[in-house]
């Protein structure tokens, strides 16, 4: 098997191919070649018996797309994108890139077939951005895409091109939409959404850390390595059980910020805790309130992807796979 | 005021430039100028006192969408589109037309705002097309747009376009989902909902017809009167009351054959009836199966937009506007 990670030097896409490059294999598939793209050259990696190229280009650039299903592969993890702030700034950059590139990607994979059949899983990431306020209490899987950003625009036009292309047969295509990503490994950044891995990652480390918002502000969240199980099953799983509604939100984990604290009271102890400073920002507390907080993913659930069981246990992951398992404070 | 309407040439555009060119106003506003544009040259109306231009020209042609917006219209109504079999037989030209035709009319209005503030008024004709079975028995306010159609695709797209540009800033915009149209004027045609109007309006003229569905299927319908309703309502209403959910099903009439037939003899008698003659079809009584039968339409309605009261006033309407006030059997 033949798989094309786009976006491969992203943080999903890294976790994504060391996965595929330590299992060897998709499914009950033998992965026998890796070809990762992203606009800078991903990592090779390092535990792999197959053949890898690794690529530098801009999906959003003619005929990139073209070159890069020109090898047919079998599987396409399609995870390129630039952010939700970005995208918001830069109202060209965003629909260049979010969903002109999305769609070169689709049409040069129609192309492919016109010349010679070619029906390609693609598994693209959407977002839960493609939902706007207001909100009801949990999100269910026929509630509507009213996006209050660019990003979840040109994400919500993705998930129905992808829907489209593969009702006319052209790719076997699925999008599923991550919840928070938590705990981001890395530094602390900018990004609003930041403060939910930073008051865990930051004392796991022995680091202070700055609470933005109340403890009583809920999110959903995923650790990476539940995002990976999402990714690696909807690489694998029938498609045709989901019929032609082809865009599901991803199973994730309703949790409020003081959850978050008490699960790392519990496994780093309350030295942990005291690392964690609380500073109201009202920015960030105004864009927050935006935000999803629940959702009923009863038909993802139903086709057997996995979300984490509670924040100890994603806690319990990030200390396993960014710290190797041994927490830097209170233990 | 100054009035541009894109895809004047068809049957709703028509009747829209009648409706303007004879109040000679659009709310409180007086209509000193219309341009009318298709891809054929519209007629101009004969009892206008305002000025007229008349323009051929392909939306989807580099540069068409930017000459139409130089003039800087106040009010646009874009209803320009290929229809549903056409967009389905023929994939490229779809896209070409219902997505890239209307977002080059996005851009080019955003590009004329970039050189001088403009933030023109957009009322945009959508579908209930963005909607795919199965469906609730009334489909609600939120639910989601799982199109079934390349054409259904195309304006859920447009709709997020459209969302997106106004939530910028860069115009105010509007995108309304007309019911089928009934009785909708002219010879019968190839389209799959012909029938529901063929089986009136023919009848009315003391010709045969043919209904290739049972009595018992419901579908949603606007007398063309009402939706020249909705547009000049979406022309004038204050869009600001609908915040960043610019996108509204229209409120229709939810009826079955079997009551199209009963007011049709209330109003035209039994001999009108005796000239429909049932020849079922599966083709088209597949397809029909898969469309919405009934909408829960509160917001629009709470926005003053009217539907039609009953088949009795459908059928008077087009006995009204199209006939001359006669049906030519049964009366």
């Amino acid at each position: 098997m033949h798989i094309l990670i786009i976006g491969a030097a992203g943080m999903i896409g890294r976790k994504l191919t060391q996965r595929l490059a330590a299992d060897g294999r998709l499914g009950h598939a033998t992965v026998d070649q890796l070809t990762l793209a992203d606009v800078i050259a991903p990592d090779t990696p390092t535990r792999f018996g197959g053949t890898v190229n690794t690529i530098a280009i801009d999906l959003a650039q003619p005929g990139a797309a073209t070159s890069l299903v020109a090898a047919r592969p079998d599987v396409i993890f399609h995870l390129a994108a630039i952010v939700s702030g970005e995208a918001e700034a830069n109202f060209d950059k965003g629909y260049r890139i979010n969903l002109d590139g999305t769609r070169f990607l689709l049409e040069a994979i129609r192309q492919q077939g016109l010349q010679t059949p070619y029906r390609p899983r693609l598994v693209f990431t959407s977002s839960i951005a493609v939902f706007g306020a207001p909100f009801p209490d949990r999100i269910d899987d026929e509630f509507f895409s009213t996006p209050l950003t660019s990003y979840g625009t040109q994400k919500a036009i993705d998930e129905l091109l992808l829907s489209d292309y593969t009702r006319k047969g052209f790719l076997d295509g699925i999008a599923i939409r991550l919840p928070t990503i938590c705990v981001r490994p890395g530094k602390p950044n900018k990004a609003a959404s930041g403060f939910f891995s930073n008051i865990l990652r930051e004392p796991l480390s022995g680091q202070e850390a700055v609470l933005p918002v109340s403890t009583d502000v809920r999110h959903w969240f995923a650790s990476p390595r539940a995002a990976i199980g999402f990714l690696t099953h909807a690489g694998t799983l029938d498609l045709a059980r989901l019929g032609n509604r082809r865009c599901l939100s991803m199973p994730g984990l309703s949790a409020t910020v003081g959850e978050e604290i008490e699960a790392l009271r519990r496994i780093a102890g309350e030295s942990a805790v005291r690392l964690i400073r609380h500073e109201p920002d009202q920015t960030i507390i105004d864009i927050v309130a935006g935000w999803p907080r629940n959702f009923d993913t009863r038909r993802a659930v139903a086709l057997g992807f996995k979300a984490d069981a509670d924040f100890d246990q994603i806690i319990r992951i990030h200390i396993d796979d960014e710290l190797g398992g041994k927490a830097g404070a209170g233990a």
